[in-house]
């Protein structure tokens, strides 16, 4: 590599060499506009190290840099750090003007020109180099001369010394002002919570002023090639006549618009050569610069000037749509386009958004934990979100916490709010796998379910019938119905996702319970499903009666025959299943939570059960007190209900052959044994269903092969996850639970202090959400190491939140694992993000 | 090493090389016995090798072993495995008689002898070899040579040959009946249940017999030197003229005293050349064999035999008192002492514990969570365990489980049994800690609180008042009261103690929470307090009103004000405690269980809980209602509680140091905070507290010193331990919350299945009694070498249910922990095993 010493201050030319770590984005995509011969005002650099030296108090150099403006020079300067979303100092304009200046301008562009350029230099200079307070000038409309001697006295009296007339010494007040403010512990705060290193620089750009003021067509604009909001292709932006700047952007300006356009006078009419070239220039400009550029240009006498260009804004949807139509006119490669969309953007684009400039009134903030948004009408239990349904009305599902009962009423809801839980609280994680936007964790909120009220702040009441929106992607409720837009999965969406299928290296599948899921994974492309949870079909009102019935079972007989009911059932959700997923491999859970999740827990759910069963109402609330735990989530679950009841495993194994042999050959299924801490778990559970398979197998008079897996969620697990890969085909890391053991953390009651957590920066993050890396992310590595060891051929997964999460997924790659599995509605993100991985490793 | 060829077949004599690896335990100890110039009969040992290859069909060549013997010689067959433990065939006396030899007996003993004689020998060899029904042959009292004749065409008819009449036909017989005994199935499986390996071995032992009846005295008799009971030493054993083998203990035998007695008649008086005889070889057993013996023997016409001699059997007490005896008569050192006793029965000794012959009728088995025996009356609450204990009567508290609010009445009660729970539900830690006897996890009964009943086996009900006796060593409950005996904690057991102080390199602390349980602790000579759990102090009755008020604290100020009245309690709880240690560190841990502990869980508890803080019934329920968790283990607990309402933990730190300043210098306490799983957590507790501690020391201008520590509870960070590491002074393994999350697998919950877990080996063993080598073990290991990497002084330790496990003192003295810290009443039993640690390695 050429060693280059780059120039503390340099006039930028089309062979001056500049790169963006050193004078920062502006400079360096100033000198690439100026190569490609546009019409570039003089422009001098000054370099990062040259600003930091400023800001140490030396002062600059001015001899090398003010004699390339020539006599009398106007200037500007404009801020240039490594990124424009750092922020940094607001630009200076006009820099030179002096009593000895503005009669040369007077006479040039007029005196009521002349006095308006003058008098804002003096303004812009006290307030942002002085600092001076703003409103120790009157506002005058338009100033005459007398209104600029009344400003020089203002500045005077307040600055207790004269206003600056000496050209070098303004512009080295504005540099030294501008690189101090960008040391200030404030602006360096803002600057790293945007993802700014503590060292990053700032340059600064001095350029000719191309005045935009004056006798012939003078005016500035600004001009895009591109929708910021939708990134389709068209002229956008706007150009005011006798301005500077971004005026012409000011929505009280009453600016042209640039194309012809039946609202009013255009530039393309006004100045159809200017136009013309600057088209021409945008053109070239998206070409070689590979981006969509906004562009900021000056008319100065009917002479196009260009000051400055920028990428455009661009919501999620934009950035898709340009990256995408970048690459299809082969301006960059594919693999360009796949890496400038950030992943989690593209989860906004599935869901229903708030529109962006609607008007908020906040009930409350939570968790969002589930994204999108949705207007409906408060509803406080499951039945009556079904009642609102069957109306055609939309319901907002507000509950304290929710349950597996309350399942089938999320699923009429459009939102769902919770007081409690987080970020992998049951409502979290059924809303996400649902696509209902979903807030938890609003602890500012009171849920009364007897007396049916809401308490949001300020001891705001909402009642049943209160029409809220849920903005699950924000967090919040709020009140009444917000103007919403239509999710943005388009075409070029879809574009973009196939070309990261094209280039991805771990497979993607999607957590998906019941046929539903299965088509939402299939319209999301989703690999195959790693994680069917099939307890969740269990749930159904016909279901869940017989599953009373296996659990209040006095004895086998009655225990099998009610199991017996429920095979045909649970066969022909898994027919229908294997039938979508159309030859993708399903990799079903057997049962995993506690038995008493299937039983009611109010005195009314109680009495129904009573008469279900015929059973004396105390023996029913016995046996259910019987079955409570302290801790559920560590006690009879899991393969623990497989090791002590075998015969749920057993009917659950046996639906699951037999609809594989009713959807024909080709399907293979996977069988996943939860909640696993020893191998002798998983070696007793295997016998059983190997048994099952012969069983069925010559039953049927039909072969069919199946894998059989353990979701290790135990730390236990994957410390052993050796000797257990001996006795299975895939190990599936389940990172919810493994997440919940290795801190000893419930995600059920973690809401309650994990903000205050996170705010004390005791977690960097939420676990649940972001993947620790340090801890849980130890297990994993161990555990997949460990278990390859053991079996090379064993297929390592993660199966859980964090499946769809990038930095999770590029951990889970780098340790070579072979897919990983997160809710549909993340598939299109970690489809994205897997792709990312590989071209960041290329690169 | 000398390689030394063992025969198959040997002859013993006072040289012959002989191992009980080779040939069995009782073929050594005969060995040893000729080698003592004892007159022991001529004796030939076969080889395990030699027996094995017998069961496998192959015919032993007697050619090499009868000659030995002399002419028509009597044989008697006795089993020699490598720990008489094990079991195994019983022995066949009189060998060799068939019609040859019964005239030559007839002629020596008379005929009345030698008919009984050879009738046993028929029954013996019909039973025991050609495996007939006993039930063929009449009971004969006294046999003449007619029911000789009826036995042996008895025997012909049922076995459809004669009954062999060859010596060497019948001596093959009878050894490769016992060679294949050994190998069956049953014999197999419980001697494996005893410890034996899977390929345990047995040798026999071919004896030519002293018959023991015969013309002028001749008998049999057993004699030992020591009190199988309690060790004491004393001559105990009959003596039966004309008898064989053990018939002298039989209790309907008319057997003599073996020394003078009041009593009856005595072999001293009888024979007292052959007794002073027996005692001399008795002596010299003792000093040679180094073990107090069992010695069998025969008298043949006036001439003392010595046949066998096996170690006594022996009490726990009396284990104890005979190894500390010996080694203080010199015969054993005292390193052997302490090898000799099983750590395990030493706990026995420190409860009092259910009569051996004490009859039981067994109400219901449970898990024996606390060790011995107390009878008492049947109370179903706290309250009433008080009542009955100001009473004075003995109160046995019966509940589904134990909480917090139940301490103070298991302290007023003799024993506890609980529904529910596992080996550390919170009955089972608080009954260990306090010594008082403890079953839990009794799913057998059913109890029901309201109606104040409990339903044991067979639906046999037992009703408030009913007397019941807890066998907390066993698991059981018992009807009725059954005959206990006292505890055995005498001067020979601190003694063993002392010397095993002595040896031992790793520190034994106890887990004490209460001044009371400091004074246990001191009883049992800890070395400190590894674990004072600072919560317990607030379940006092005047306490937890405090606490609540704490808990629901409007504002900081109030909050404030109710700690400040807790604070000079609690600074008197650990004065008192400092004092009571007199020197030795006590290691305190700040409040670590969830906030809704402290509050009430019924109607009644949570009336008066309104009427006390003066708030609305509703407002208490739903406050109540909001500190519920789903996992309470895994929830807003801990350090969380730390980091969240700093003021309590401030307020525990101010009443620690306050304390030590009020016992004057010497005290350096120790504090730990529990459930950490980030190395964040501790920084922010440690500044905090050591604020608390700066400010105490300008207030009080006295200084003082301490340490500060963390409870390695959760899988992180036993991960994280390096990092954590950095901020503290020790790391504390609390591995019965680690066991909880390493495995998924709360101890309150784990009750339910745990029993038929251990049944079908799925765990091994309960993971909460035996520490988890595999898993959690793994996890001490990785924490302690990376604490050690990053500070190599932190001091190492476990404290929880394990520190007094005899394997997991190896385990972690073996990675070089400082300590461990146990319940009071286990600390003895570590003691011991802590220096049998050391011994074994030195060995």
């Amino acid at each position: 590599m050429q060693h280059i010493d780059y120039a503390p201050m340099v006039v930028i030319e089309q062979t001056t060499p500049m790169t963006a770590d050193v004078y920062g984005g502006r400079a360096k995509c100033l000198q690439r506009l100026i190569r490609l011969n546009m019409p570039v005002p003089q422009t001098v650099a000054l370099s990062f190290d040259a600003v930091l030296d400023i800001a140490k108090g030396n002062e600059p150099d001015l001899a090398q840099v003010l004699p390339h403006f020539g006599d009398n020079p106007l200037l500007s300067v404009r801020p240039s750090s490594a990124s424009p979303d750092w922020g940094g100092p607001g630009a200076v304009l006009n820099i030179g003007l002096n009593d000895k200046t503005f009669p040369i301008l007077k006479k040039k562009l007029g005196p009521s020109a002349a006095c308006r350029l003058y008098l804002r230099f003096i303004h812009s200079y006290a307030v942002h180099v002085a600092r001076l307070d703003a409103d120790i000038f009157d506002v005058i409309d338009d100033p005459d001369e007398a209104a600029i001697q009344s400003a020089l006295v203002a500045y005077e009296d307040e600055a207790e010394e004269p206003f600056p007339q000496d050209v070098a010494r303004q512009l080295v007040d504005v540099l030294s002002s501008m690189a101090r403010a960008w040391e200030g512990t404030t602006a360096r705060l803002l600057r790293q919570a945007k993802g700014a290193p503590a060292d990053a620089g700032l340059g600064l750009v001095i350029q000719a002023m191309a005045l935009g003021v004056g006798q012939k067509e003078c005016g500035s604009g600004v001009i895009q090639f591109a929708s910021s909001g939708t990134g389709l292709a068209g002229i956008r932006g706007r150009y005011l006549s006798q301005s500077q700047g971004r005026e012409a952007l000011d929505p009280k300006a009453r600016a042209l618009y640039l194309t012809k356009d039946s609202r009013g006078p255009s530039l393309q009419e006004r100045c159809p050569d200017v136009f013309d070239e600057l088209i021409e220039h945008g053109k070239l400009a998206r070409i070689r610069l590979r981006e969509e550029m906004s562009i900021e240009f000056t008319v100065d006498a009917g002479k196009l000037a260009i000051l400055d260009a920028v990428r455009i804004n661009r919501s999620a949807r934009a950035a898709v749509r340009i990256a995408v139509d970048l690459a299809a006119d082969q301006v960059i490669p594919r693999e360009d386009a796949l890496m400038r969309v950030d992943p989690k953007a593209l989860s906004e684009l599935l869901h229903r958004q708030i529109a962006p400039d609607a008007k908020r009134t906040i009930l409350a903030q939570g968790i969002a934990a589930s994204p999108g948004a949705a207007t409906g009408r408060v509803v406080f239990t499951a039945n009556d979100a079904h009642a609102a349904a069957a109306r055609g009305e939309a319901a907002v599902l507000v509950r304290r916490e929710t349950g597996p009962e309350d399942i089938r009423g999320m699923h009429a809801s459009v939102a769902v709010l919770t007081e409690r839980g987080g970020i992998t609280s049951h409502a979290a994680v059924i809303g996400r796998g649902i696509g209902v936007p979903c807030v938890v964790g609003a602890s500012d909120i009171a849920v009364n379910p007897r007396k049916k009220t809401l308490m949001g702040l300020n001891r705001r009441v909402i009642r049943e019938g209160d029409i809220v929106t849920i903005d699950g992607t924000a967090g919040q409720i709020l009140a009444g119905e917000v103007e919403t837009q239509e999710a943005g999965l388009d075409d070029s969406v879809s574009t973009l996702l196939s070309w990261a299928d094209d280039v991805r290296d771990i497979g993607i599948r999607a957590n998906a319970d019941t046929p539903k899921d299965a088509v939402t994974a299939q319209r999301f492309n989703a690999d195959g499903i790693g994680l069917c949870r099939s307890e969740h079909m269990f749930f159904e009102a016909d279901r869940l009666t017989m599953m009373r019935e296996v659990i209040f079972a006095e004895n086998d007989e009655d225990r099998t025959s009610a199991l017996e009911r429920l095979l045909p059932l649970q066969r022909a959700d898994f027919t229908e299943i294997f039938k979508v997923m159309d030859g993708r491999p399903v990799s079903i859970r057997l049962l995993d939570p506690p038995l008493h999740e299937f039983l009611p827990s109010d005195k009314a759910g109680l009495r129904d059960l009573a008469a279900a069963l015929n059973l004396p109402m105390s023996t029913v609330t016995e046996r259910v007190e019987a079955l409570k735990e302290f801790n559920p989530m560590l006690g009879l679950r899991g393969v623990r209900l497989g090791i002590t009841v075998p015969e749920i495993y057993e009917m659950q194994a046996r639906a699951i052959f037999e609809a594989a042999l009713d959807c024909g050959g080709g399907v293979r299924p996977e069988i996943m044994i939860p909640l696993v801490s020893a191998k002798r778990e998983v070696e007793i559970v295997k016998t059983r269903i190997d048994g099952v398979a012969a069983a069925v197998r010559v039953e049927r008079g039909d072969g069919f092969s199946y894998s059989l897996g353990v979701m290790v969620e135990t730390p236990r697990a994957a410390l052993r996850a050796g000797e257990i890969a001996m006795y299975c085909d895939f190990l599936s890391f389940g990172t919810n639970d493994l997440t919940q053991m290795t801190y000893g953390l419930s995600r059920d009651d973690a809401g309650r202090f994990m903000s205050s957590y996170v705010q004390q920066g005791v977690y960097e993050e939420d676990p649940f959400h972001k993947m620790d890396v340090e801890g849980v992310g130890e297990l994993l590595e161990l555990g997949a190491r460990r278990g390859r060891k053991a079996r090379k051929d064993v297929i390592l997964s993660i199966c859980g939140e964090h499946g769809g999460e990038p930095d999770a997924i590029r951990f889970v790659r780098e340790r070579d694992f072979d897919y990983v599995s997160c809710s549909p509605f993340r598939v299109p993100v970690a489809r994205l993000a897997a792709a990312q991985c590989v071209l960041a490793v290329k690169n």
